[in-house]
């Protein structure tokens, strides 16, 4: 093999792992010498794993870290150099004013560490707080990379952020500077490295890979991005690493939402766009999403050391989606489903979810609801004397519910995952301490039209819980299909039907994208072609669920806009 | 008057409220006209109030303040010159890289914004995150203010932060800039105003009395500071605006935890410390303490617009001091307390609990959680057989009572006020989805031992509510005695004690305290004096109990490193 051939080393790393995240790093790196790797690149922060949080602002941590990496270094076989993502402090820090460390990548080779490159463009947008901990770098952002044979390659080090700020492809500035502007003004670069932890959001992928092969042409410079595989919390990290030729063309590119082992060779011919699409690509964003969901749950399960889940099944398609996702995620045989009846539940939602339960292969539970209902409609009989039944009772039914499925989780050990969708979160169409309950919200940022298109997807004969059916049906059914074609329903009490109460679906989900996801004002949604009255109580309900969103569960994120950790909305106010 | 007195507005604002702010606002100004007061200075974000977080990314809102402060500045009486907080937009954001707007002041004399002024240090710590929002701002901090008699004078306007970076009094820079050193090196500047909106926490004033005080008289130059009172969401706003002379000695301040119309005339003689302490001083760190958090439940409750509130009174301290709070907040007559014994409850913990409401003069109901016991176990002994009781059915105990509270939340319209201390939300010794249920936790960062000391302090004869009690006792009884001298139990199984599952509060704060606030390492801890075993166990206990407190209620922070917005913990992770 040539000694021009690079790797990434695409990992999913557990936050705070220091010593396994290496371990796994150096497993890495040592298969990379073994093919005659000359340079492994890892992703942003690959030590710690992203986000660390406040992690970081734990000294002994940071010292931690910096004992990791220098162990690492003296692992690392020779004839490799290795850049890894890692803190460094910033000794100026109480001299010059600044937060207390960098952003960093360190090049380890020989045995130690020879160099360090701090990113400089530090997001504060979103999810990313980077100013909360670090300062803005500077200093040196190229090495040379000598080979035996007397060559000798001049290599630029960027950080996330710092390839995101290209005046021309965004037509605007995000940043003051432009780092890769630069290094390639001020440098003649042989090539341009970027260690990246960069989440995934739908439709994401076409933008960094068009950016990114931008940026290659117009620097006229090969370029390789490492990006973090993996979920942490609310993030879901796609990995997806790629190197694109000076021609702006994808030579390679890593796996999706899977570790993997990049080895990139710049002599290699550039692929086919319908040929790196087939790579990382899915047929339809619902088999993204569908994987994107999958992993999220898969690591929360396994980095939080559970081993099984626990779901509310209640005949209706979230719960469905999140059972299937969690089927594919942690095994079938990991997953329980509890069915809840109530004396308000239809015949069909025991019976569909029963069928679903059959499909996926998954044990289930039933508990009646009614001996709970009637121990606290006596209880509270005195105190609620004169007053007609409401929406207490109703969300009384769902609290009942989440204790039960609390219990279970207490007494087993299994993680409940809860099955709110982002139309009701938006409009605090749930119940707060009932159907919000749970670890992780899998589906937060997936609006109720697209649970839908998601469950009518996992119903293709291509889905892959369609091809690992034995149902033998000539259209695979994994969702049954009544639990896609009757009407969305609480069941909270006799004949109650979502719309009843909320504004069709997909007239909801387009005025929710316009508000949360467009900024559109009121006016702008009104204009927009949907009638006053609507948007008006659509856009009251979204303000005065914020309580209910402030106490949920983290949801993965699958969106430029999701609720959790990068919506930060007071409660108590009247914009 | 003389014609040189200003004013300082210490309001209240409801965040987003823009009509309502500026309404509140232009009534103080007209109180202040006919003083004869010159120049008016209101806090930070004054418009809006602080901190008006994700509001800020609808361009409408930021439109609709541009509107309201020119409504504003043409409603003010002549001769009166008013500086206040808002924002401005970034006009070069896209061609320069930036954020969108600036956190600004506006000078309105002559019924329009004469000048901007635009903050330049923007904090990224704790619960702040203005980097998300702001750019760095630029351009003139000064301005002239001319008087009939012409006479004129040369101010200097900085906002929060902004005077926060003297490096002598840190002995350390935090910014790189300085731009109070700035603005007095460049000017012959003959007053320095101050826009803030600084939170409370204990012992903080202080720390701003010796900080703005040191400022005065290293640049040898008058200082008004204007700071919001009020609480929103978990941050609490003393308010204690000050003026200090160019000697460094205070000559007004304002209240502390109330609104002020604060008239400073420079040529008043300076406080003697003694008096101005009296002036927002408390006998005691308890009696502030008390004192914030009675505005941090009124505000909520107010802003969040309820009238009542609903607490569980268990018989133990902690229910006791919230509705202790509650009932000087909003008035015994609007705070329900609810018992709700268990076949595990101690007589003392139903007859402590009716004479505390007795004391208090707070409506109580009681409800047995029997039956709903009952009814949870017969249900689940199917799926539990063969298992032995263990935490489950504790937990079950805490959300049986947390859905009942919940229902009568509901039904009444009236906000469950949530119980925890700060210790025992450290260590995860609460029951996610039972006593953690509430809008509000209004001690969330009170740990335990404090708990303890501000019983302690209420029935103390110069306590608030001892003063008004009818008690008649020689010491005031507030706080039942039973309920401070009993040993702490959560009463869910026979014979339970605090103290069986965690170490003596007195250690456990300790330990907490040295690892949340003062961010030693598990080591350090160890070798401050504590027992490895234990050290551990606790680290131990708040890394896993991350979880629960992501779902908790928003809490009133009153210290420097609460749980809640400014605390940013991944939950799955192995740090």
């Amino acid at each position: 093999m040539s000694p021009l051939t690079f790797g990434v080393a695409q990992l999913n790393p557990v936050i705070g792992d220091l010593v396994g995240n290496c371990d796994r790093l150096l497993t890495a790196i040592q298969e990379f010498a073994a093919k005659g790797v000359s340079l492994v690149i890892t992703p942003e922060l690959s030590i710690c794993g992203y986000p660390p949080r406040d992690l970081l602002m734990s000294q002994q941590f940071v010292d931690d870290m910096e004992t990791a990496i220098a162990i690492l270094a003296s692992k690392i076989p020779s004839d490799i150099a290795v850049i890894v993502g890692t803190v460094c402090p910033n000794p100026d820090a109480a001299k010059v004013g600044g937060k207390p460390l960098f952003n960093s990548a360190a090049l380890l080779q020989d045995g130690k560490i020879k160099q360090v490159f701090h990113k400089r463009l530090l997001p504060s947008y979103d999810v990313f707080d980077e100013d909360r901990y670090f300062a803005v770098g500077h200093g040196s952002q190229i090495f040379t990379l000598n080979f035996k044979n007397g060559d000798a390659l001049q290599i630029g080090v960027t950080i996330c952020e710092d390839i995101w700020n290209d005046q021309k492809f965004w037509d605007k500035r995000n940043y003051a500077e432009d780092p890769v502007a630069e290094l390639t003004q001020n440098h003649a670069l042989d090539l341009l490295i970027n260690l990246s932890a960069s989440p995934y959001a739908v439709k994401k992928q076409k933008l960094r890979e068009d950016m990114l092969s931008h940026s290659a042409i117009v620097h006229n410079l090969p370029l390789i991005y490492a990006n973090q595989v993996g979920a942490n919390d609310d993030l879901i990290f796609d990995g997806r690493s790629m190197a694109f030729n000076r021609d702006g063309k994808m030579i390679a590119c890593g796996k999706s939402f899977e570790e993997d082992l990049l080895v990139i060779d710049f002599g290699s011919a550039a692929k086919p766009r319908s040929q790196t699409l087939g790579l990382w690509g899915y047929e339809s964003d619902e088999a993204e999403i569908f994987a994107a969901l999958v992993l999220g749950v898969r690591d929360y399960v396994r980095k939080c050391r559970f081993k099984q889940v626990v779901i509310g099944l209640s005949g209706g398609i979230d719960s469905a989606l999140v059972a299937a996702i969690a089927a594919e995620a942690i095994s079938s045989k990991n997953v329980l489903g509890v069915l809840m009846p109530s004396p308000y539940s239809s015949e069909h939602s025991i019976t569909d979810a029963i069928a679903l339960a059959d499909n996926l292969g998954i044990t289930t539970q039933t508990i009646p609801i009614q001996p709970m209902m009637a121990a606290f409609e006596s209880s509270l009989t005195n105190i609620f004397a004169g007053r007609a039944s409401d929406v207490t009772e109703e969300n009384l039914q769902s609290r009942i519910r989440g204790s039960l499925l609390m219990a279970i989780s207490n007494k087993f050990g299994n993680l409940l995952l809860s099955t709110g969708n982002k139309s009701e979160i938006s409009v605090g169409y749930c119940t707060l301490y009932g159907d919000m309950n749970g670890g992780l919200a899998a589906i937060a940022d997936v609006p109720k039209t697209r649970v839908f298109d998601l469950c009518k997807w996992l119903n293709c004969t291509s889905s892959p819980l369609a091809i690992k059916s034995k149902s033998g049906f000539d259209n695979a059914e994994i969702i049954p299909v009544n639990i896609i074609t009757k009407p969305p329903s609480a069941e909270l009490k006799p004949d109650q039907f979502d719309q009843d109460s909320l504004p069709p679906y997909d007239i909801l989900d387009d005025i929710l994208d316009k508000l949360i996801h467009q900024h559109f004002s009121e006016a702008e949604i009104i204009n927009s072609g949907h009638e006053q009255a609507i948007v008006e109580r659509v856009v009251k309900l979204v303000k005065i669920a914020e309580f209910k969103r402030r106490q949920a569960a983290p949801g993965l994120k699958i969106t430029d806009r999701a609720f959790g950790s990068g919506w930060r909305m007071p409660i108590a106010q009247q914009a």
